[in-house]
């Protein structure tokens, strides 16, 4: 961890008036290593493994702590994921960052696919194209659906889409994964 | 915030040794509300406010605290963001989450962008397209670089790519954006 | 065109044996100039416009003649059309080229977000995103459907979709298209 | 073939006035079937499959007699194309159609990886990613270059950008493929 970042914001010679940048908020955030959460995964299948995230069984990973997204429900080639981004993901703008949005599609893309894995068979994301559709603000609770598009032996494909309470379409995705030991 | 990203790890019956799991970690994020810096940034050229970022002038926004990345250099039509990204943006493989890739990607690609445009004139993505080349751990510096492919008054395109210290590619990107207000 | 591609194949000292190359085949193309359909095409509705082309009341584009393409049907933010590719359209590997597949789903896309805008306003693509899930070979008869995802004055997204005969998806895209002189 | 792409354009009751589409125009396609290539092609390096189709050894596929598009030059990890479009990949607004930059695009970026491959391991495009910079008339001579930017025994990537006479982007793109069978 880098001072930069995790040190309190520094007093210095600022642009403008400092006054008008609001009061410093801070937010601390918890996590196991996923190492041996990764060696009990590769016991299980990716539905096993996504169900034991759900229940709480096994520790959530880093970045699901650090984006606050969590796994709600998991079937063969389709999972749901929750997140309400907060503040700290927010870019200069004043909404939460496009990287969020990237960050949740791929989660929800990449677990779709593995959904579709038994045990021992693992993945990795080749790529990701994602479009932003409509700006979100923090505290806005949305939900992440991945599906599977086409399943297979060495790539898969799949998509994700972002939705708001309203059932509008914030931001969506197409992903393929390569697969690994299969 | 959620009680469950924020909260100490719940103990609660586990799936294999909870033992294996490797102690909690924890980290601590301080940011400023952008909306202040916003409407200083209104009034500053992109490359300006880029390099007032750099120089500390101006506070950074909070998703750059959060993935602990930061400008170190603006032109016209290339910027460059370094990031050694922690255990906090790990996955469940025990590489780097893909989004905290895309986030870089998507900063160093959008913020290219601004480089081009006068005080007043701002920006928004209308889409990415990352390719993810290489695995990434904690503790390795990484430089990614934005560079604008086409500058214009209605849509702008840049590509972003992300090096690490052997000069390797990372991850590549391209974006498109819209420009506003221009 | 140059002699190259239209000539007929010279002979010449050949890798291999040329007599495996196969008979040589032909096909003839007819077009319109495009110009004067698309003055036509300013005064009328997007949707209009894909109605009389449907229904021959305007002629095809030289390039849905090229690749013969047509559209079936069009609802306000949804196109179907139909292509059966012939072996014009072939690979060195002897399968339909993906940059068929490509025009297809451009098409379909754009043509969607099309149906959305009122007589006198355009749209130009910016960026397509195409997926390949399954190889096609000729005569098999394809189904692409566009549909718009949002809407905009600035920038409309869509998604695109080619089938096969039995409900397969061979490919699939995500596209975004400027709108111009909304 | 269907009647409706090859058929001289039928006379019908048309919207405007039809003296307007100008004159009917044709052009005549030549090509072998790929399927003798491919099996002489899988006796060659990928390096030197190329060589022989820029050198008229190898009849070119096809789709590059459809669109025009030749190999002119081809070292490990990059190669060039030639192309001229004519009006017969116009589209209805009187520009070149988007899907021929994809197909110009693909083929650079596929046969750039096909160029780190030996004799007997094979390819085949996973997805690509386009952005079209700037609108192409008919007659303007193109150079689109591929280069891969990973090579791998699994996955290649590669990116791909077509230039016109004056050294502008026209169009680029970033793709990936599965390599088979190595």
């Amino acid at each position: 961890m880098t001072d930069l970042a995790d040190a309190p914001v520094p007093a210095q010679p600022v642009l403008g008036d400092s006054s008008t940048w609001g009061p410093e908020q801070q937010r601390t955030i918890h996590w196991h290593e996923p190492h041996g959460v990764a060696a009990v995964g590769l016991t299980l299948s990716g539905l096993d493994y996504l169900h034991a995230m759900a229940d709480g069984r096994l520790p959530l990973p880093p970045i699901a702590r650090l984006l606050d997204m969590r796994p709600v429900s998991a079937t063969e080639g389709e999972v749901v994921f929750e997140c309400t981004p907060d503040h700290s993901g927010y870019n200069p703008l004043g909404f939460v960052h496009g990287g969020v949005m990237c960050t949740l599609l791929d989660t929800a893309g990449g677990c779709a696919v593995h959904t579709t894995l038994p045990a021992g068979v693992g993945y990795t994301s080749i790529e990701i194209k994602v479009s932003y559709l409509r700006g979100v603000h923090a505290g806005v609770p949305l939900r992440a659906v991945g599906r599977v598009t086409k399943p297979g032996r060495r790539v898969a494909f799949a998509e994700a889409e972002i939705l708001d309470p309203d059932g509008k379409l914030v931001a969506s995705a197409t992903t393929s994964c390569l697969i690994i030991g299969g």
